[in-house]
């Protein structure tokens, strides 16, 4: 079983320091700590188990270490910054994880982007050394790459000459519309194996610039003190203590995060429970409970069950969604979240629920939202309604009433990859219908949802259960391919952004080639990388 | 070989009847008229036959039918629609082949949204029957689609629960972005082999109106009465003739087109010539010369010759593109284009160049645009140079000059998928590069064209012919598969519309599902469709 919970004390590839203002992120890959037998992390390559770390460092620099303006990523092997992906744990991964594995390295480097956009700290790549595949696509992640002049170290993109693949973790996608390289040149640069070195790469766009040796780390130093010059109020942070949980064949239960699984019918009942008790007001209350703070804590269980989900059970196809709780009290929370939404721990905690939402949309499961009387589907949890494909709410008038609450988080805080709410993105075809929502206060009765658009189906008490099994049944019965390409299809409407590119059209490509005879057949090319043999390709274009 | 060309004459499976502004296309398929063995049409389900009579109608209607307001689509065949792509004729094709037929059939549907955009007709699916898979998706590319209330005729999307593929010509991507029907709705109908029938059809807005059968021909012609109020000026229309092709074993000769192939090394030289002729400047001269005019028959020469490599070459990888001529009277044509863009003939042949450029976009092959003395790379055609992968431009300041020329129809006329020009899709870091490229008057020598940003490489005399040699041989040597995801990433930098959402992310998902297991394999889906034995799915999720 893959844990995706780590910290500092635990990393193994990476050094993170912290020195005022400037945070420095060092790769130091060591190739026998690998998650998997067969393959040895060499040159700075990684597995799943590396970038787990790096997410673990951008997400805790943000919590831990508000005082940070710059992070520095750099390696400390000498001539080499990053090899990318490893070649050999891709070539013996099945395609289920090989695919799971790109999504979640992208979500790391989109990590990297969102704190930058959102709390305005600076990434410098500093490549002391070659960055290639996976190690360029990091570099291009962040917002300056400055490469050492040393004859030797260049940047590239070798998957295609050399792996028959795509660059799997946004490269492509960032070339041309992050740093907007000009689309003849990308075909050049992504179809030479060695790459270009410094001043080529510089004229094409490819970094911000190259320093020889000798001056390298002082020219890397400067630009960072540049960056850091917009000082902050020092704000002390708070610790990211481990998730608690537990266990057993068929559960994993964190404190207001319980997952059930239903092996046999390949289906989970996933339920978020509210704060528990009256959630505090004042920000200093907030800062004392740090990371116990309900909005918090259960987004970081909810992110870590879902990432569980989605690589220790491939074989969960749908997920069912139930909150229980006080719904006054998710509402409290939303109004003291967005009342205080420009202190800086508001924004992260604000910031860290939204990329939660998102790998939730990004998973690739059929979800189903299930509303019952008792559940707490308000304001940031009616966000997991909104974001499920289907939703059932309860109809019944003479006993307990299921309801919904709508609260300010629902109309912007929380974006979808695409950039737009939720809501918005629900009702494209009439746009009036989000604010007629937003302005309701108080409960939404199952009647008053449905009119509204929220629900899509309310059985009622007859019918509830068998209506329920019955699509339970139906959603696990079908191809589960069909279904991701479905949901991924159907769940962005609307708007495209480079991460709804990078997910929607790169990631498909990507899975696409990931399972082509050329690339992974017997004589393919991924196949085949380092041995003696040499790929043959069927050289018919599809 | 597939022959792309067809005329109502010899129609098999469609009747285009013109009455007055009004024209009506009925399917009415003949199951035995295919175009390979092994399944039969039935229920008015197609193959790519069937598709290349419907692309070639809607393209006649634009040219010899301006008075046209309105299209019916409709069928002969009683009950029934049309039942989508044939599932024996998908289950016995190579998956080269299925890709390349999405895509022709999601090129004729777009052909159909462009002419209800930019020439106004409208297109109204009067659906006499049920229509399911790609027959809804045939309907909903209309702008409007009216269902027979008979009791049983439904609308449906039945791939993902009967075939475990994905609707394979946009209906996905339309569903939530053009009709905007809300996602779980969509989910819901998505997943429902049987579809839905008419008054739950309209309330989701998979359609606009259902009328009872005694109702169903007086209510669509009511509607379309009132879609033909706009009368518009008669022209009388231009014949599209045959085009004239000399064919051998490894060329095909169009009067301006010729393509020769290179099968051992797996490219082709593609050239288009110049007009040959002082081209004419007044209308009434452009409207006697008809389907003869150079920018019409030159780029549905080129247009025949794209769909030829498409399907009938598979193994040909990469095209060099050539031109040959006299760029003056090349730029001729673009100032006589841009002057009388709002005649109703010019516009046509605006839009269909714009079209066969976007068809050259679209091609999964590789582009190399060569630039040497006597080409005429000017306006219209600097366009196949600006859709290359890349561009060579002879340096040569000592002898004969390569030059490029830029005209106005590069500033807007012929825009690209995602909406943008090539111009601007090729310098989104620095948009004021444009400007200066349309501004700039009279040739373009190498060394300007390079300085301008419109060329990748200028090799001199000396190195040419080994430079390109020895490109050529690297870009037929890369993994084809490879080759095409990169290209279909790079290709389309910056805003995504329906049209690149279509092309890029849903085919993507549609190509990869499309060699899965689940759906092609032994036990898979779309294998054992309509046999006694079911399918079997590995249920992992990816």
């Amino acid at each position: 079983m893959i844990n995706f919970q780590t910290s500092p004390d635990h990393y193994r590839h990476w050094k993170l320091q912290v020195s005022g203002s400037v945070a420095t992120l060092s790769m130091d890959v060591q190739e026998d700590e690998t998650l998997a037998e067969g393959y040895k992390l060499k040159l700075n390559s990684y597995d799943l188990g590396v970038d787990i770390e790096l997410a673990d460092a951008v997400q805790r620099l943000r919590f831990e270490h508000p005082e940070v303006r710059a992070v520095v990523i750099t390696s400390l092997k000498p001539r080499i910054f990053c090899a990318g992906a490893n070649i050999y744990m891709l070539g013996t991964s099945s395609h289920t994880f090989k695919v799971n594995f790109c999504k979640f390295t992208n979500e790391t480097r989109c990590a990297i982007e969102d704190d930058s956009r959102h709390s305005g700290r600076r990434y410098i790549a500093a490549l002391n050394g070659t960055a290639s595949g996976g190690g360029y696509e990091l570099a291009i992640a962040c917002d300056e790459i400055y490469l050492v002049d040393d004859g030797n170290s260049a940047v590239s993109l070798p998957e295609v000459p050399l792996l028959g693949v795509l660059p799997g973790t946004g490269g492509l996608t960032r070339l041309v519309d992050k740093r907007k390289v000009r689309r003849d040149r990308a075909d050049v640069f992504s179809t030479l194996a060695e790459g270009l070195k410094g001043k080529r790469a510089k004229e094409w766009g490819l970094i911000d610039d190259s320093f020889p040796t000798s001056k390298f780390q002082d020219s890397v130093n400067a630009r960072v003190q540049e960056a850091v010059r917009i000082s902050t109020p020092k704000a002390p942070g708070i610790k990211l203590n481990p998730l608690k949980v537990e266990e057993s064949d068929d559960s994993r239960n964190y404190k207001y995060v319980k997952l059930n699984l239903e092996r046999e019918q390949r289906y989970a009942d996933l339920t978020i429970h509210g704060p528990g008790a009256t959630p505090p007001t004042r920000l200093e209350e907030i800062e004392k409970l740090g990371d116990a703070y309900w909005p918090l804590r259960a987004y970081r269980e909810l992110d870590d069950a879902l990432l569980h989900l989605r690589v220790n059970e491939p074989l969960i196809g749908l997920v069912c969604l139930h909150t229980e709780g006080n719904a006054a009290d998710v509402l409290a929370v939303d109004t003291t979240l967005a009342n205080n939404r420009d202190h800086w721990l508001v924004r992260e905690i604000l910031a860290h629920m939204a990329r939660v939402l998102r790998r939730l949309d990004l998973t690739a499961k059929s979800f189903f939202a299930l509303v019952e009387p008792g559940s707490c589907f308000a304001g940031n949890l009616l966000e997991l309604l909104l974001a499920s494909d289907r939703s059932y709410m309860l109809n019944s008038p003479d006993a307990a009433q299921a309801s919904v609450y709508v609260s300010a988080l629902n109309g912007g805080e929380l974006p979808m990859s695409n950039g737009l709410t939720r809501l918005l993105s629900r009702f494209l075809a009439n746009p009036e219908s989000v604010d007629e929502v937003l302005q309701h206060r108080g409960p939404l009765t199952t009647e008053e949802a449905e009119r509204a658009g929220l629900i899509t189906f309310a059985p009622d008490d007859l019918d509830w259960e068998d209506e329920i099994r019955v699509a339970i049944e139906e959603r696990t019965s079908l191809s589960p391919d069909a279904l991701t390409g479905m949901e991924a299809s159907l769940r962005f409407a609307g708007p495209e952004t480079m991460e709804t590119k990078i997910y929607g059209r790169l990631t498909a490509w990507q899975n696409w080639i990931f399972q082509r005879p050329n690339a992974v057949g017997e004589k393919g090319a991924l196949t085949n990388y380092g041995k003696p043999t040499q790929a043959q390709f069927d050289y018919k274009r599809t």
